[in-house]
Protein backbone atom coordinates (compact mmCIF):
# COMPACT_ATOMS: atom_id res chain seq x y z
CA UNK A 1 0.00 0.00 0.00
CA UNK A 2 1.47 3.40 -0.75
CA UNK A 3 -0.14 5.47 2.13
CA UNK A 4 -2.08 4.04 5.27
CA UNK A 5 -5.83 3.84 4.50
CA UNK A 6 -7.85 6.09 6.82
CA UNK A 7 -9.55 4.29 10.11
CA UNK A 8 -12.98 3.72 8.80
CA UNK A 9 -14.89 3.33 5.39
CA UNK A 10 -16.78 6.55 4.34
CA UNK A 11 -20.58 6.29 4.66
CA UNK A 12 -22.42 6.39 1.24
CA UNK A 13 -26.07 6.35 0.67
CA UNK A 14 -25.57 2.67 -0.05
CA UNK A 15 -24.13 1.63 3.03
CA UNK A 16 -26.50 3.80 5.46
CA UNK A 17 -29.11 1.55 6.29
CA UNK A 18 -32.69 3.52 6.41
CA UNK A 19 -33.39 1.59 9.48
CA UNK A 20 -31.51 0.07 12.57
CA UNK A 21 -29.10 2.72 11.34
CA UNK A 22 -27.22 2.40 15.10
CA UNK A 23 -26.13 -1.42 14.04
CA UNK A 24 -23.95 0.04 10.62
CA UNK A 25 -20.26 0.19 11.29
CA UNK A 26 -17.47 1.85 9.06
CA UNK A 27 -14.52 0.53 11.53
CA UNK A 28 -12.05 -0.67 8.93
CA UNK A 29 -10.64 -3.05 11.68
CA UNK A 30 -14.12 -4.98 12.43
CA UNK A 31 -15.31 -4.77 8.52
CA UNK A 32 -11.61 -6.72 8.14
CA UNK A 33 -12.30 -9.02 10.98
CA UNK A 34 -15.73 -9.92 9.44
CA UNK A 35 -14.81 -11.06 6.50
CA UNK A 36 -11.36 -12.92 7.44
CA UNK A 37 -13.71 -15.01 9.74
CA UNK A 38 -15.41 -15.72 6.34
CA UNK A 39 -14.57 -17.67 3.06
CA UNK A 40 -17.90 -18.13 1.31
CA UNK A 41 -20.21 -14.87 0.66
CA UNK A 42 -22.88 -14.00 -1.22
CA UNK A 43 -21.96 -12.28 -4.55
CA UNK A 44 -24.40 -9.97 -6.21
CA UNK A 45 -24.50 -8.99 -10.14
CA UNK A 46 -27.35 -8.05 -12.93
CA UNK A 47 -28.10 -10.18 -15.39
CA UNK A 48 -30.45 -9.41 -18.56
CA UNK A 49 -31.69 -6.79 -16.28
CA UNK A 50 -32.49 -8.98 -13.23
CA UNK A 51 -30.33 -9.73 -10.01
CA UNK A 52 -28.18 -13.09 -9.73
CA UNK A 53 -26.78 -13.92 -6.24
CA UNK A 54 -24.60 -16.93 -6.52
CA UNK A 55 -22.32 -18.05 -3.18
CA UNK A 56 -18.83 -18.43 -3.39
CA UNK A 57 -15.61 -18.43 -2.28
CA UNK A 58 -13.48 -15.37 -1.62
CA UNK A 59 -10.30 -13.35 0.06
CA UNK A 60 -9.28 -10.65 1.57
CA UNK A 61 -5.97 -9.09 1.15
CA UNK A 62 -5.65 -6.03 2.52
CA UNK A 63 -7.97 -3.85 1.33
CA UNK A 64 -8.96 -5.92 -2.08
CA UNK A 65 -11.49 -8.74 -2.50
CA UNK A 66 -10.72 -11.66 -4.94
CA UNK A 67 -13.09 -14.27 -6.32
CA UNK A 68 -11.98 -16.92 -8.63
CA UNK A 69 -14.24 -19.25 -10.68
CA UNK A 70 -14.50 -20.95 -14.57
CA UNK A 71 -13.07 -18.48 -17.39
CA UNK A 72 -16.77 -19.82 -18.51
CA UNK A 73 -18.56 -18.15 -15.35
CA UNK A 74 -20.89 -15.71 -16.02
CA UNK A 75 -20.07 -12.65 -13.32
CA UNK A 76 -16.33 -13.64 -14.28
CA UNK A 77 -17.23 -13.26 -18.04
CA UNK A 78 -18.62 -9.84 -17.03
CA UNK A 79 -16.13 -8.46 -15.06
CA UNK A 80 -13.94 -8.95 -18.21
CA UNK A 81 -15.32 -5.72 -19.98
CA UNK A 82 -13.34 -2.64 -19.59
CA UNK A 83 -15.76 -0.89 -17.56
CA UNK A 84 -15.95 -4.02 -15.22
CA UNK A 85 -19.36 -5.11 -13.45
CA UNK A 86 -21.38 -4.14 -10.55
CA UNK A 87 -21.28 -6.35 -7.41
CA UNK A 88 -22.65 -6.58 -4.23
CA UNK A 89 -20.49 -9.13 -2.44
CA UNK A 90 -21.53 -9.70 0.94
CA UNK A 91 -20.85 -11.80 4.28
CA UNK A 92 -22.37 -13.08 6.70
CA UNK A 93 -22.17 -15.15 10.37
CA UNK A 94 -24.73 -16.02 12.31
CA UNK A 95 -24.26 -16.11 16.36
CA UNK A 96 -27.51 -16.63 17.80
CA UNK A 97 -31.19 -17.27 17.98
CA UNK A 98 -32.53 -14.26 19.96
CA UNK A 99 -35.97 -15.27 21.53
CA UNK A 100 -37.89 -12.71 22.39
CA UNK A 101 -41.19 -13.19 24.56
CA UNK A 102 -43.01 -11.23 21.53
CA UNK A 103 -42.91 -12.90 18.38
CA UNK A 104 -42.65 -9.26 16.68
CA UNK A 105 -38.79 -8.84 18.65
CA UNK A 106 -37.47 -12.62 17.31
CA UNK A 107 -34.41 -12.06 15.79
CA UNK A 108 -31.21 -13.40 15.39
CA UNK A 109 -27.23 -11.85 16.21
CA UNK A 110 -25.26 -12.05 13.30
CA UNK A 111 -22.19 -9.58 11.68
CA UNK A 112 -22.44 -9.16 8.07
CA UNK A 113 -20.43 -6.88 5.76
CA UNK A 114 -21.81 -5.08 2.49
CA UNK A 115 -19.24 -4.27 0.36
CA UNK A 116 -20.52 -2.40 -3.17
CA UNK A 117 -18.46 -1.84 -5.87
CA UNK A 118 -17.16 -2.76 -9.49
CA UNK A 119 -15.08 -6.04 -9.62
CA UNK A 120 -12.54 -6.20 -12.17
CA UNK A 121 -10.99 -8.87 -13.76
CA UNK A 122 -7.22 -9.49 -12.30
CA UNK A 123 -4.60 -10.29 -15.59
CA UNK A 124 -1.55 -9.71 -13.62
CA UNK A 125 -0.10 -12.99 -13.56
CA UNK A 126 1.77 -11.98 -10.14
CA UNK A 127 -1.37 -10.08 -8.54
CA UNK A 128 -3.34 -13.51 -9.84
CA UNK A 129 -0.94 -16.25 -8.34
CA UNK A 130 -1.59 -14.05 -5.16
CA UNK A 131 -5.18 -14.01 -5.25
CA UNK A 132 -5.07 -18.18 -5.92
CA UNK A 133 -3.12 -18.52 -2.62
CA UNK A 134 -5.43 -15.93 -0.90
CA UNK A 135 -8.80 -17.75 -1.18
CA UNK A 136 -6.64 -21.27 -0.52
CA UNK A 137 -5.40 -19.91 2.58
CA UNK A 138 -8.79 -18.11 3.85
CA UNK A 139 -10.09 -21.38 4.06
CA UNK A 140 -7.48 -23.33 5.64
CA UNK A 141 -4.76 -20.89 6.35
CA UNK A 142 -1.47 -22.91 6.16
CA UNK A 143 -2.87 -25.01 3.17
CA UNK A 144 -1.11 -23.00 -0.13
CA UNK A 145 2.03 -23.65 0.63
CA UNK A 146 1.04 -27.53 1.56
CA UNK A 147 -0.47 -28.15 -2.03
CA UNK A 148 0.86 -28.37 -5.71
CA UNK A 149 0.11 -24.89 -6.87
CA UNK A 150 -1.37 -24.47 -10.15
CA UNK A 151 -0.08 -25.02 -13.85
CA UNK A 152 0.07 -23.10 -17.03
CA UNK A 153 -3.19 -25.06 -17.54
CA UNK A 154 -5.01 -24.77 -14.52
CA UNK A 155 -4.51 -20.52 -14.45
CA UNK A 156 -5.67 -20.57 -18.04
CA UNK A 157 -8.78 -21.97 -17.20
CA UNK A 158 -9.03 -19.81 -14.20
CA UNK A 159 -10.39 -16.09 -14.05
CA UNK A 160 -9.62 -14.14 -10.66
CA UNK A 161 -11.75 -10.80 -9.94
CA UNK A 162 -11.11 -8.66 -7.90
CA UNK A 163 -13.12 -5.74 -5.52
CA UNK A 164 -11.59 -2.77 -3.78
CA UNK A 165 -12.98 -1.98 -0.40
CA UNK A 166 -13.55 1.16 -0.98
CA UNK A 167 -18.13 1.39 -0.25
CA UNK A 168 -18.53 -0.83 2.82
CA UNK A 169 -20.25 -1.55 5.61
CA UNK A 170 -20.78 -3.70 8.50
CA UNK A 171 -24.02 -4.63 10.39
CA UNK A 172 -24.40 -6.51 13.53
CA UNK A 173 -26.90 -7.33 16.29
CA UNK A 174 -25.21 -8.57 19.70
CA UNK A 175 -26.95 -9.50 23.07
CA UNK A 176 -30.13 -10.31 24.03
CA UNK A 177 -33.77 -9.89 23.83
CA UNK A 178 -35.32 -6.74 23.34
CA UNK A 179 -38.92 -6.92 24.79
CA UNK A 180 -41.42 -4.27 25.55
CA UNK A 181 -41.88 -3.74 29.27
CA UNK A 182 -45.25 -4.94 29.11
CA UNK A 183 -44.31 -8.31 27.73
CA UNK A 184 -41.78 -9.29 31.15
CA UNK A 185 -43.92 -10.90 32.94
CA UNK A 186 -45.46 -13.07 29.80
CA UNK A 187 -44.91 -17.09 30.71
CA UNK A 188 -42.29 -17.85 27.94
CA UNK A 189 -38.67 -18.47 27.90
CA UNK A 190 -36.71 -15.66 26.42
CA UNK A 191 -32.69 -16.15 25.82
CA UNK A 192 -30.35 -16.30 23.37
CA UNK A 193 -29.56 -19.35 21.81
CA UNK A 194 -25.88 -19.61 20.25
CA UNK A 195 -24.90 -20.35 16.89
CA UNK A 196 -21.73 -21.41 15.55
CA UNK A 197 -20.13 -22.70 12.77
CA UNK A 198 -18.06 -26.11 13.71
CA UNK A 199 -15.46 -28.40 12.02
CA UNK A 200 -15.87 -32.50 12.47
CA UNK A 201 -12.77 -34.55 12.59
CA UNK A 202 -11.10 -34.81 8.89
CA UNK A 203 -12.24 -37.17 6.73
CA UNK A 204 -8.76 -38.81 4.56
CA UNK A 205 -9.21 -39.32 1.04
CA UNK A 206 -9.94 -43.18 -0.03
CA UNK A 207 -6.93 -42.90 -1.65
CA UNK A 208 -4.40 -41.35 0.58
CA UNK A 209 -1.33 -42.28 1.58
CA UNK A 210 -1.83 -43.48 5.31
CA UNK A 211 1.88 -42.60 6.24
CA UNK A 212 0.81 -38.86 5.15
CA UNK A 213 0.26 -36.95 8.84
CA UNK A 214 -2.84 -34.72 9.33
CA UNK A 215 -1.75 -31.67 8.39
CA UNK A 216 -1.34 -29.51 12.64
CA UNK A 217 -3.30 -26.47 10.51
CA UNK A 218 -6.18 -28.35 9.88
CA UNK A 219 -9.62 -27.37 11.55
CA UNK A 220 -11.26 -29.98 13.27
CA UNK A 221 -8.25 -32.19 13.74
CA UNK A 222 -8.51 -34.21 17.03
CA UNK A 223 -6.76 -31.47 20.32
CA UNK A 224 -7.51 -28.70 18.45
CA UNK B 1 -53.56 -26.14 -3.15
CA UNK B 2 -55.81 -26.33 -5.86
CA UNK B 3 -53.54 -29.26 -7.43
CA UNK B 4 -50.09 -30.98 -6.79
CA UNK B 5 -47.18 -29.44 -8.14
CA UNK B 6 -45.14 -31.02 -10.55
CA UNK B 7 -42.09 -33.43 -9.57
CA UNK B 8 -39.38 -30.88 -10.22
CA UNK B 9 -39.10 -26.97 -11.28
CA UNK B 10 -38.74 -26.54 -15.29
CA UNK B 11 -35.33 -25.57 -15.83
CA UNK B 12 -34.91 -22.04 -17.48
CA UNK B 13 -31.64 -19.92 -18.81
CA UNK B 14 -31.42 -18.83 -15.53
CA UNK B 15 -31.46 -22.16 -13.65
CA UNK B 16 -28.92 -23.92 -16.18
CA UNK B 17 -25.64 -22.86 -14.77
CA UNK B 18 -23.27 -22.35 -17.17
CA UNK B 19 -20.73 -24.78 -15.86
CA UNK B 20 -20.68 -27.76 -13.45
CA UNK B 21 -24.24 -28.74 -14.85
CA UNK B 22 -23.67 -32.08 -13.31
CA UNK B 23 -24.28 -30.15 -10.15
CA UNK B 24 -27.82 -28.24 -10.28
CA UNK B 25 -30.91 -30.09 -9.45
CA UNK B 26 -34.24 -29.26 -9.81
CA UNK B 27 -36.29 -31.80 -7.81
CA UNK B 28 -39.02 -29.94 -5.46
CA UNK B 29 -38.19 -32.47 -2.51
CA UNK B 30 -34.41 -31.24 -2.16
CA UNK B 31 -35.14 -27.99 -2.81
CA UNK B 32 -37.48 -27.98 -0.09
CA UNK B 33 -34.96 -29.53 2.30
CA UNK B 34 -32.31 -27.42 1.33
CA UNK B 35 -35.08 -24.60 1.93
CA UNK B 36 -36.09 -26.39 5.25
CA UNK B 37 -32.40 -26.34 6.93
CA UNK B 38 -32.23 -23.01 6.66
CA UNK B 39 -33.64 -20.05 8.11
CA UNK B 40 -31.09 -16.64 6.67
CA UNK B 41 -30.96 -16.46 3.24
CA UNK B 42 -28.97 -14.09 1.05
CA UNK B 43 -31.81 -11.48 -0.94
CA UNK B 44 -30.83 -9.73 -4.09
CA UNK B 45 -32.68 -7.09 -5.94
CA UNK B 46 -31.54 -3.72 -7.60
CA UNK B 47 -31.59 -0.18 -6.45
CA UNK B 48 -30.37 2.50 -8.18
CA UNK B 49 -29.19 0.55 -11.11
CA UNK B 50 -26.74 -1.40 -8.63
CA UNK B 51 -27.11 -4.78 -7.26
CA UNK B 52 -27.68 -4.99 -3.09
CA UNK B 53 -27.45 -8.33 -1.23
CA UNK B 54 -28.55 -8.76 2.29
CA UNK B 55 -29.04 -11.38 5.04
CA UNK B 56 -32.34 -11.73 5.77
CA UNK B 57 -34.43 -14.18 7.91
CA UNK B 58 -37.49 -16.21 5.25
CA UNK B 59 -39.90 -19.00 5.81
CA UNK B 60 -40.89 -21.45 3.41
CA UNK B 61 -44.99 -22.29 3.54
CA UNK B 62 -45.39 -24.74 0.28
CA UNK B 63 -44.39 -23.34 -2.56
CA UNK B 64 -44.02 -19.82 -1.49
CA UNK B 65 -40.88 -18.19 0.65
CA UNK B 66 -41.47 -15.36 2.82
CA UNK B 67 -39.36 -12.53 4.13
CA UNK B 68 -40.24 -9.83 6.62
CA UNK B 69 -39.15 -6.81 7.50
CA UNK B 70 -39.26 -3.10 8.54
CA UNK B 71 -42.41 -1.17 6.53
CA UNK B 72 -39.75 1.35 6.12
CA UNK B 73 -36.96 -1.44 4.87
CA UNK B 74 -35.42 -0.33 0.78
CA UNK B 75 -36.33 -4.11 -0.43
CA UNK B 76 -39.94 -4.32 1.15
CA UNK B 77 -40.96 -0.98 -0.12
CA UNK B 78 -39.63 -2.10 -3.51
CA UNK B 79 -41.92 -5.33 -3.31
CA UNK B 80 -45.17 -2.77 -2.93
CA UNK B 81 -45.26 -1.48 -6.16
CA UNK B 82 -48.01 -3.06 -8.68
CA UNK B 83 -44.95 -4.71 -10.53
CA UNK B 84 -43.32 -5.49 -7.49
CA UNK B 85 -39.66 -6.01 -6.95
CA UNK B 86 -37.20 -8.72 -8.70
CA UNK B 87 -35.10 -10.76 -6.96
CA UNK B 88 -32.99 -13.45 -6.32
CA UNK B 89 -33.33 -14.94 -3.02
CA UNK B 90 -29.98 -17.78 -1.79
CA UNK B 91 -29.93 -19.95 0.80
CA UNK B 92 -26.02 -22.07 1.36
CA UNK B 93 -25.22 -24.15 3.82
CA UNK B 94 -21.36 -24.77 3.71
CA UNK B 95 -21.13 -28.90 4.65
CA UNK B 96 -17.32 -29.11 4.25
CA UNK B 97 -13.70 -28.27 3.29
CA UNK B 98 -12.56 -30.54 0.08
CA UNK B 99 -8.56 -30.19 0.17
CA UNK B 100 -7.27 -31.62 -2.60
CA UNK B 101 -3.60 -32.69 -3.49
CA UNK B 102 -3.51 -29.59 -6.06
CA UNK B 103 -4.68 -26.03 -5.03
CA UNK B 104 -6.50 -25.93 -8.46
CA UNK B 105 -8.90 -29.18 -7.34
CA UNK B 106 -9.62 -27.35 -3.81
CA UNK B 107 -13.38 -26.70 -3.51
CA UNK B 108 -15.88 -26.83 -0.71
CA UNK B 109 -19.01 -28.89 -0.20
CA UNK B 110 -22.38 -27.54 -0.35
CA UNK B 111 -25.88 -26.98 -0.88
CA UNK B 112 -27.73 -24.33 -2.02
CA UNK B 113 -30.79 -23.24 -3.78
CA UNK B 114 -31.48 -20.17 -5.84
CA UNK B 115 -34.99 -18.79 -6.64
CA UNK B 116 -35.60 -15.93 -9.04
CA UNK B 117 -38.60 -14.50 -9.19
CA UNK B 118 -40.95 -11.52 -8.68
CA UNK B 119 -41.43 -11.01 -4.81
CA UNK B 120 -44.82 -8.88 -3.98
CA UNK B 121 -46.33 -7.59 -0.55
CA UNK B 122 -48.26 -9.55 0.96
CA UNK B 123 -51.23 -7.35 2.20
CA UNK B 124 -54.06 -9.96 3.54
CA UNK B 125 -54.09 -10.13 6.91
CA UNK B 126 -54.55 -14.08 7.37
CA UNK B 127 -51.69 -14.70 5.01
CA UNK B 128 -49.30 -12.02 6.94
CA UNK B 129 -50.25 -13.87 10.09
CA UNK B 130 -48.87 -17.21 7.99
CA UNK B 131 -46.26 -15.52 6.98
CA UNK B 132 -45.10 -14.63 10.63
CA UNK B 133 -45.62 -17.51 12.47
CA UNK B 134 -44.01 -19.49 9.79
CA UNK B 135 -40.74 -16.90 10.08
CA UNK B 136 -40.58 -17.88 13.56
CA UNK B 137 -40.86 -21.53 13.17
CA UNK B 138 -38.42 -21.61 10.50
CA UNK B 139 -35.95 -20.98 12.79
CA UNK B 140 -37.64 -22.55 15.86
CA UNK B 141 -39.87 -24.82 15.37
CA UNK B 142 -42.72 -24.78 18.23
CA UNK B 143 -41.77 -21.49 19.34
CA UNK B 144 -44.63 -19.37 17.54
CA UNK B 145 -47.26 -21.14 19.87
CA UNK B 146 -44.88 -20.32 22.62
CA UNK B 147 -44.40 -16.67 22.34
CA UNK B 148 -47.38 -13.20 22.25
CA UNK B 149 -48.17 -12.93 18.81
CA UNK B 150 -48.03 -9.39 17.04
CA UNK B 151 -50.66 -6.93 18.00
CA UNK B 152 -52.13 -4.92 15.56
CA UNK B 153 -49.45 -2.13 16.18
CA UNK B 154 -46.43 -4.45 15.59
CA UNK B 155 -48.44 -5.76 12.24
CA UNK B 156 -48.48 -2.28 11.15
CA UNK B 157 -45.42 -1.67 11.35
CA UNK B 158 -44.12 -4.86 9.87
CA UNK B 159 -44.01 -5.43 5.76
CA UNK B 160 -44.27 -9.20 4.51
CA UNK B 161 -43.36 -9.81 1.06
CA UNK B 162 -43.97 -13.21 -1.08
CA UNK B 163 -41.79 -15.07 -3.59
CA UNK B 164 -43.18 -17.88 -5.26
CA UNK B 165 -40.83 -21.00 -5.97
CA UNK B 166 -41.27 -21.08 -10.02
CA UNK B 167 -38.08 -20.52 -10.85
CA UNK B 168 -35.66 -22.45 -8.69
CA UNK B 169 -32.59 -24.71 -8.69
CA UNK B 170 -30.46 -26.11 -6.48
CA UNK B 171 -26.63 -26.64 -6.53
CA UNK B 172 -24.37 -29.18 -4.50
CA UNK B 173 -20.90 -30.59 -4.09
CA UNK B 174 -21.04 -33.38 -2.14
CA UNK B 175 -18.05 -36.26 -1.48
CA UNK B 176 -14.25 -36.04 -1.78
CA UNK B 177 -11.49 -34.33 -3.70
CA UNK B 178 -11.27 -34.80 -7.48
CA UNK B 179 -7.18 -34.78 -7.75
CA UNK B 180 -5.66 -35.76 -11.42
CA UNK B 181 -4.29 -39.01 -11.76
CA UNK B 182 -0.62 -37.32 -12.24
CA UNK B 183 -1.12 -35.77 -8.85
CA UNK B 184 -2.20 -38.85 -6.54
CA UNK B 185 1.71 -39.53 -5.28
CA UNK B 186 2.28 -36.46 -4.22
CA UNK B 187 2.85 -36.26 -0.65
CA UNK B 188 0.05 -34.06 0.80
CA UNK B 189 -2.90 -34.83 2.93
CA UNK B 190 -6.26 -34.73 1.20
CA UNK B 191 -9.39 -35.18 2.28
CA UNK B 192 -12.60 -33.09 3.94
CA UNK B 193 -13.06 -31.37 6.50
CA UNK B 194 -16.45 -31.50 7.68
CA UNK B 195 -18.25 -28.08 8.39
CA UNK B 196 -21.98 -28.10 10.35
CA UNK B 197 -23.78 -25.22 11.93
CA UNK B 198 -24.13 -25.98 15.52
CA UNK B 199 -25.89 -24.63 18.75
CA UNK B 200 -24.77 -23.79 22.57
CA UNK B 201 -26.10 -23.93 25.15
CA UNK B 202 -29.07 -21.53 25.64
CA UNK B 203 -28.17 -18.36 27.29
CA UNK B 204 -31.44 -16.96 29.46
CA UNK B 205 -32.24 -13.42 29.41
CA UNK B 206 -31.03 -11.91 32.62
CA UNK B 207 -34.73 -10.82 33.56
CA UNK B 208 -36.16 -14.41 32.82
CA UNK B 209 -38.43 -15.89 35.62
CA UNK B 210 -35.88 -18.71 36.66
CA UNK B 211 -39.56 -20.59 37.39
CA UNK B 212 -40.06 -21.01 33.75
CA UNK B 213 -38.39 -24.08 32.38
CA UNK B 214 -36.47 -24.34 29.12
CA UNK B 215 -38.75 -25.04 26.31
CA UNK B 216 -38.56 -28.62 24.65
CA UNK B 217 -38.26 -27.60 20.97
CA UNK B 218 -34.93 -25.34 21.51
CA UNK B 219 -32.20 -26.11 19.83
CA UNK B 220 -28.62 -26.38 21.78
CA UNK B 221 -30.37 -27.40 25.24
CA UNK B 222 -28.62 -30.30 26.87
CA UNK B 223 -29.22 -33.65 25.76
CA UNK B 224 -30.39 -32.58 22.61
Amino acid sequence: MASAPPVGYPPTDRTVPTRSRERAAYDREMVHGILDEGYVCHLGFIRDGAPVVLPTLYARSGERLYVHGSTGSRPLRGARADDGLAVCLTVTHVDGLVLARSAFHHSINYRSVVVHGIAHEVTDPAERSLALDAIVEQAVPGRAADSRRADAKELAATAVIRLDLLEVSAKLRTGGPNDEPEDISLPYWTGVVPVARTYGAPIPADDLDPSIPLPGYLPGRPGK
